[in-house]
């Protein structure tokens, strides 16, 4: 089983580009051809298919550009189970156009819990005496709130399956203050940096040929400076850079993000690419025209912002 | 529509218990009368049916001893999505039965992606112009790791739909202190105090005519000194008590997050009241007599623990 890091690493040079594309399914943001193509369908089926057809022409319009999608669950689950079947369509649509699939979820409970959240995205469930695979996904985003311990059944699966995940570590909302930045008694740093240096102790495990981890970490864009100092609190993780384009983060607070060598980053953006459609009644080939466009304008933008591509100019 | 701590309360009240049966499956532990029923369907459905039909003969057990059931979704999403079908048709059988439906879920993000999760629990979804309700379940848990204003989509559906919600305070696994009991700079204190702090601050924008708010908080029953601390600043909030029975919670632990009025809290059980079965072999109607009575025991237990019980004796 190949390190999930090690086959993270090798699709963004093969794509040359660091970005990835959030699928987080709007029905109300879409355009007009995909409720069109649904009309008459009972509700359910009309649903599924819209999300489904949706993802499907996003995916079409980038697989050559970026070299993984990143679904955010929260986007299907307000849409039932409908929408859970359309999150089981598009990671299997995205696996055979040979993405990296990257489940937004956020997850995590206490130890029995966790470890059903291990099975469910990462690893195996036993179902009647045998081990199945459920979504099987390359990496999820976990929550570090209930301690090492709840991580714990997440980096196992990792180990065993080739899998990965993203610490939350820094989150690019404004309300992440009031948690992750408060300023911890013992040491005097705030709380953000400890996540950082557990991230750092808990991915040593999980270290592939390429010398990062496949236990990475998620810091938004929105906060450069601190970027930077977690950037070299970890220098093994991968940093999931959520946050740029519609939440206001820049292309400089994402290359906060990335390690000398240009790497050790992913930037995801979802709005700004998946809804880049300017009218409605476009068709479905301009819908994928303008998605891959802007998907490579953000390649160029966040490529052209690298700390070596800055040194060598300057 | 009618406040989710009043309802919670009365039904409490009503029942004689403020013990909650948490429906967490385990294809692996069920009784063989499950397994010998689904046999030879297709798995998808022999999965969701083994589930549904299981949680079926606990309600039918337990839905005259307990006001409320808690449904940990991890256990679903294990199952994929025959597992999440199964939560959906308990969900309906739950609510049919006139139990209150609490799904441990711990989700939260960033502002419209909590949104999205306050849709799909306790809100409506606009799909196709058109606002339903979606798992329309009575509360969820919520982790606050991303702050403040991750909290205010839950907090509005609660207003709004007669929902509530229980904000994770301090938790009920060990791990629980590399986070959530790290002392903060300013003012000395552990974080969940200033966790519990804002849960009752946030709290005071959905209280019922009973003087409880929808917004309650989770402390574990493992930790009783510290549940004592957060009763006492948090005197609005129903706590959900999670670790009783096999995780190590003692009805003492439990009793330490109940108020003076014997109010003010709810204690759940899974695993010790649902697999309290003591052969395989056992027959639909010896398992639920069991489920019941080890329900019916908690009860007793618990509410010999109770402030005012216990001041009477003195």
């Amino acid at each position: 089983m190949k390190n999930y890091a090690d086959r993270l690493l090798s699709a963004i040079e093969k794509k040359g580009s660091p970005c990835i594309v959030g699928l987080d399914p709007r029905l109300d943001l879409m355009p007009d051809f995909i409720r069109t193509n649904v009309q008459g369908r009972p509700l359910a089926e009309a649903v599924r298919c819209a999300i489904a057809s949706f993802n499907q022409a996003v995916i079409e319009a980038v697989n050559e550009v970026v070299p993984a999608v990143k679904l955010q669950i929260a986007f299907y689950e307000q849409y039932g189970l409908p929408g859970l079947h359309a999150f089981e369509d598009t990671i299997r649509l995205a696996r055979d156009f040979g993405l990296i699939v990257i489940v937004d979820a956020k997850r995590n409970d206490i130890s029995s819990t966790a470890q059903a959240y291990a099975n469910a995205f990462l690893g195996r469930t036993n179902i009647f005496g045998h081990l199945e695979a459920i979504f099987d996904v390359d990496c999820i985003t976990v929550s570090p709130f209930l301690g090492r311990d709840s991580l714990i059944p997440f980096i196992n699966a990792c180990a065993d399956y080739g899998k990965g995940i993203f610490v939350l570590v820094k989150t690019s909302n404004p309300g992440s203050v009031d948690l992750q930045d408060q300023e911890l008694a013992a040491g005097g740093e705030p709380l953000y940096k400890g996540l950082a240096k557990m991230v750092d102790v808990c991915g040593r495990k999980v270290v592939g040929e390429s010398g990062y981890s496949s236990i990475g970490a998620v810091v938004g864009a929105t906060f450069p400076e601190e970027a930077r100092e977690l950037r070299r609190l970890m220098p093994q993780a991968i940093i999931l850079v959520p946050g740029y384009g519609a939440q206001g983060g820049t292309a400089e607070g994402a290359a906060a993000c990335f390690n000398n060598d240009r790497r050790g980053a992913v930037v995801n953006a979802s709005r700004s690419i998946i809804y880049s459609h300017d009218r409605q009644d476009v068709s479905r080939d301009e819908f994928k025209r303008t998605v891959r466009t802007s998907a490579e304008e953000m390649t160029k933008e966040i490529v052209g912002e690298l700390p070596l591509a800055k040194a060598a100019t300057q």
